[in-house]
């Protein structure tokens, strides 16, 4: 990518970048530009208020595959984010309660714990905070605010002991709580250790000649001055900064028509900001192969078209069928291992819980 | 129970019985008399045309875990039959794609292996035919056939293997082994060893007094009239025969109206013989206190109120609180414990697979 391209992608970008994110680029671009491959940690960050422990884990497990906290009885976090696959629900958009069909493409609980900020539009500054979000949306989880939420918790009796265990003695049956315990196990679903980061680690064999042509294609045409840092999706930020991208930059491609990039006007919804307008949180590339279709709206099917997209829209450029080819390659290699996990054992429910 | 009032339930249920069900209970009613309590075998008993193997029970966990074979793409056989709970879905009726609300409450999954036949009307005789039914149900699973359900099953190559594995080599990936696989996973869905279970062979120890008595009592008032042998769900019987039942026997009984208990006409639903009219598949009566709310549909809160429905609608008459405390005491020894479980990893989705 020529300087002046570059110049241009960050210039355009500032236009709706909010400050948090104009301290991210000002950071990001000179790692992107030195940074040696990064791998990621074998252990997720946790908030100094919520420490990783197993007790909040396996309650977070519970919670998260427990559908009765949707108001309908029949839609749990593992809905939408199916740990079992690719942490997503392999549709366009999301289904939620009584078939309301939602308006994004949900994206991958697997090492979300690595990104700065959670949802499409970075609405959420940790994953405590994102855990409250779809519980009490209409067309998500459906309840009516979060006091219903926990009540609903606090009507199955076989989780008091499991709070108990996992914050201490009291009122432990709370919201904020069951956040935390959901935010903890989320930061266990994480996939260090795929080809990518053995060679990240110093193994060159871990990657193919052409995986590694790829990797350098990637680095070469520019995608790493988003996608950078060991998830991809940024460089390391303080919690809740949040890592933003102008998406499309070049709205004249002739993918955004095609795909109706536009209609959706990402970060904007939240802020109302008018330079927030089609501003995204950068998602990272791992395990890419299990999250078709792609991008925010779920209308790319295959990682060749998105790198084609990508280039194009964000970078101003076409790429040949070869380094696509390439690219693909290299970000296949991001993919897992993922953790085996045993079932929750969920407590029972009294009959009148759900109508 | 009086022999009157015995010979009376009988000689009305043989109105509406088929064939086969009247060869049940003649062999059923001389085993409850005398019969000595049965634990659950450790092993469920599987047909010869597909013995259990590791591989079917590992692809068959794959399948009934996988969203993609409705047409929403959001339902799995795991919806309803909830294994890290009490294999339903804790709804008074379940819930299918697009929202759709069906008319029964989902029958437990756990110990399914050990039913004569399945579905609450017993329209499919084995596990096998039972997993082709919700798959192409418009409100269940919505697919338009069993064609379309193993067409998606072949549009995610990563299954390929896994059916070679099981089924050997060849054009194997087919919806009949898809059902086989699905009823080998269910084959290991079993709860033996409960606080009963340990009774039945001989540790007297294992219930309460309380408990014991509760046992007593309901072989005493006639429950083990139907709910009889390992799995309280009837004799030992040849897979497919079915062991039915009218519900209720005594329709004058006041909460016949006021749970709704004859709009649906149960069995008639499937043969539309007027004798099959609120004639039911006896279900078994393991982990109940898993499977609220209760009955054909969904209308009845507690164990408690199930116990007292039960002794009025089929044996015309009312049990003390005392009695009715003991027998939900005992009943509640008929609990897991349920297996350990890994969760099972789907292969990923090409992106055009769900619209």
């Amino acid at each position: 990518m020529s300087h002046s391209k570059r110049n241009h992608t960050i210039s355009r970008s500032r236009l709706s970048i909010t400050v948090c994110c104009l301290a991210a680029l000002a950071t990001a671009t000179p790692a992107m530009a030195a940074g040696p491959w990064q791998a990621l940690p074998d252990v997720a960050p946790a908030p100094s208020d919520n420490p990783t422990t197993p007790a909040k884990v396996e309650l977070g497990k519970m919670l998260y595959f427990d559908t009765r906290m949707s108001s309908s009885g029949n839609i749990s976090c593992f809905s939408c984010h199916n740990v079992m696959e690719g942490g997503d629900d392999h549709r366009p958009t999301s289904i939620g309660v009584h078939g309301h069909v939602g308006g994004r493409n949900a994206p991958t609980v697997w090492n979300a714990a690595f990104l700065p900020s959670q949802f499409w539009d970075g609405r959420a500054a940790t994953l405590e905070d994102q855990a409250k979000g779809p519980p009490a949306n209409p067309i998500e989880m459906g309840m009516a605010n979060l006091d219903a939420v926990i009540d609903r918790v606090k009507h199955i009796p076989g989780y008091k002991p499991y709070f108990e265990e996992a914050f201490g003695a009291g009122d432990v049956v709370t919201m904020d709580n069951a956040a935390k315990a959901i935010a903890a196990y989320e930061r266990t679903l994480i996939t260090p250790n795929s080809a990518y980061d053995r060679y990240a680690k110093g193994d060159l064999k871990a990657l193919t000649d052409q995986e590694a042509r790829g990797l350098a294609t990637f680095a070469e045409v520019g995608c790493t001055s988003c996608h950078q840092g060991p998830n991809f999706s940024g460089p390391e930020m303080a919690p809740g900064t949040g890592f933003f991208m102008k998406f499309p930059t070049f709205p004249d491609s002739p993918y955004v028509a095609k795909n109706d990039f536009l209609s959706d006007t990402g970060r904007a919804t939240v802020t109302g900001n008018d330079a927030d307008k089609n501003v995204w949180r950068v998602p990272g590339l791992r395990n890419l192969v299990y999250t078709a279709p792609y991008f925010h709206n779920g209308q790319v099917h295959t990682i060749d078209e998105a790198v084609r997209i990508m280039a194009s829209t964000q970078l101003n450029k076409e790429l040949t069928d070869a380094q696509v080819a390439d690219v693909v390659a290299f970000l296949e290699t991001l993919t897992g291992p993922f953790p085996a996990q045993e079932m929750p054992r969920l407590p029972p429910t009294p009959g009148n819980l759900i109508d």
